[in-house]
């Protein structure tokens, strides 16, 4: 047999400060059988994501609460060879919370995220990036809440993060005419401008966001895709045009009270003073919306229309490098690791 | 003649502190002629209102700034006697900002906000309170913003005030299951119980609204008529309920710095979590659609489906009397004025 076990990767002990590798314990473990109701997965790939760093933390993202001795979560992209389930079975290629392991059992629960991939044209490991669930937050947010209309101006926070990324370039393709981004770093700037084709880009920790927007946003805000909330969006509200929308995303998870209160706003009043909208996004509510994000995201993946650009690491030895790869920031695109050497 | 003298009262001081009846000077003039694009109006009835308060003060409220010295700006209802106004013909009753006086010139600006009255089947007073901006702001705000779904719990805060009264009523109108109301007194939220027929009524200076919340919405919040800002809509976003939709009332005009800084919020990101709205309303960008609510308010009205109850004061002479009475809070039910005694 090629794969006689499971190898997994065990929360080994939660940081107390940084993540190290020395957190995560790899074991080998025998390959489950599915009970009825659940089947069995065959691993291709895993992301390594920012957000795995909360589940080492206190911590229950909704998703779930993970402990000492756990597989560390994880999504990935897999082929289902075991199915006692009715909805799925063997050959299904299928993405989902499967954990950092070359083979797990899933019961495709909510919290699972499980979807079908239907689309074949694409790799398969777009499934965790821009066919994943980052991908299609930012389209259905953008799509469905902010509707970027011909020609409007679209700023977005976190610009050359995860999602945000693809939703500046999404709003392009809906057919904003200018697009704004914001992020934390030269860096981040430049690849929204070279990259992403962003019009401008705004270094908040350099510049002043408001005074800025004026700038680069002469005709006001009409589509605000937020990943950040706090003092950028209280800028942003200052420009927003009349029947603006704001999509607020990626602000779901574990605030601390700490950081909730240094994130007051003040300017909401704006919304009723320009008949404006603020409307939250929360992909895990969507699951019957991902088909329809997947094929037009795919259909425009595959005529080269968006830029997606991936970092990929071989084995799953590599989770933990992968993933401190991520939170140093060295990673250059999407960083996911192929489990299964086979994996097309 | 009847009045063969335009009698009006200007602005005679700002006042620094309280507002008081020594601010006004009452005085004749001629009755103006209508120039080309203008016509004049017989006004028979005007509004007494909280709001008057602000042009007072410092204050460009979006309708022009007014000056010591200026006639009391204030809406009112009255006859077109004559029209060089191409949309305006003598007979028409209207609704605008005609000023604290007897005879009105008028050219229709945004800012007057001049609305022809269609509905005959209730008085013309009407025109200041339910069938006037109060009403159409809570009507058209809870109708095509709320948009209250049968059974649903509705929250309005302000819930005995101008709009308020009228947004909670509606509510109920249009199949709302459960009318929470928030107001300032144990006057006000006996009224909001026993005339207005709100299921539960909270006073904010003597409860803690979030804890008060929890008890007198039990199944959540799935729409927030909110006139208040700050803690109230703070307290009120940790309960809505998924898809809820917040209506941004009431916060349209001079907040100083210091009031902006007090009210901030920091719970917006529950829009997020619960795929939530928070959505701007504005009247004067709603011409097109007063008709609409007009109609639907009148048809209420003449079905005795909506309290509105009347504080009458007769003649010109008593509008200051008539300010002070709604500035001291003694006001019973909305306070107008007639000015012309042979007005229906």
């Amino acid at each position: 047999m090629n794969n006689p076990l499971n190898r997994k990767w065990l929360i080994k002990a939660r940081p107390t400060g940084k993540v190290s590798e020395s957190d995560f314990l790899f074991v080998d473990a025998p390959i489950p059988e599915p009970e009825e109701g659940e089947f069995l997965v065959k691993v291709m790939y895993l992301s390594a994501t920012p957000v795995l760093r909360r589940h080492l933390r206190a911590t229950d993202n909704g998703a779930g609460k993970v402990n000492t001795g756990d597989v560390m979560p994880g999504r990935g992209v897999g082929t289902v060879i075991k199915s006692r389930h009715k909805d799925f079975q063997a050959g299904d290629i299928i993405q989902g919370r499967f954990g950092w392991q070359e083979y797990a059992i899933s019961s495709a629960t909510g919290a699972d995220m499980v979807h079908t991939i239907k689309q074949r044209r694409v790799p398969f490991s777009t499934g965790l990036g821009i066919l994943g669930l980052n991908g299609f937050t930012a389209y259905l947010g953008m799509a469905d809440v902010g509707q970027p209309k011909s020609g409007e101006t679209v700023l977005v926070s976190g610009g050359a993060g995860g999602v945000g990324s693809k939703a500046g370039q999404i709003a392009r393709l809906l057919g904003a005419g200018r697009i704004v981004g914001i992020a934390g770093s030269r860096k981040k700037c430049r690849i929204m401008i070279e990259d992403l084709g962003y019009d401008a880009a705004i270094n908040y920790r350099q510049e002043n966001v408001s005074t800025k927007l004026a700038e680069v946003c002469p005709e006001g805000i009409d589509v605000f895709f937020d990943n950040a909330g706090g003092v950028i969006l209280d800028a942003a509200l200052e420009h927003i045009n009349k029947r603006a929308r704001i999509v607020c995303c990626g602000r779901i998870t574990d605030k601390t009270e700490k950081e909730q209160e240094e994130q007051r706003i003040k300017n909401y009043w704006r919304l009723g003073r320009q008949q404006a909208r603020m409307e939250g996004f929360y992909v895990y509510d969507c699951l019957e919306d991902l088909p329809r994000a997947e094929e037009q995201l795919s259909k425009w993946l595959s005529e080269g229309k968006l830029n997606h650009s991936e970092d990929r690491l071989e084995g799953i030895e590599k989770m933990p490098e992968a993933l401190m790869r991520v939170l140093k920031g060295q990673g250059e695109g999407k960083v996911v690791v192929r489990i299964d050497p086979e994996a097309a």
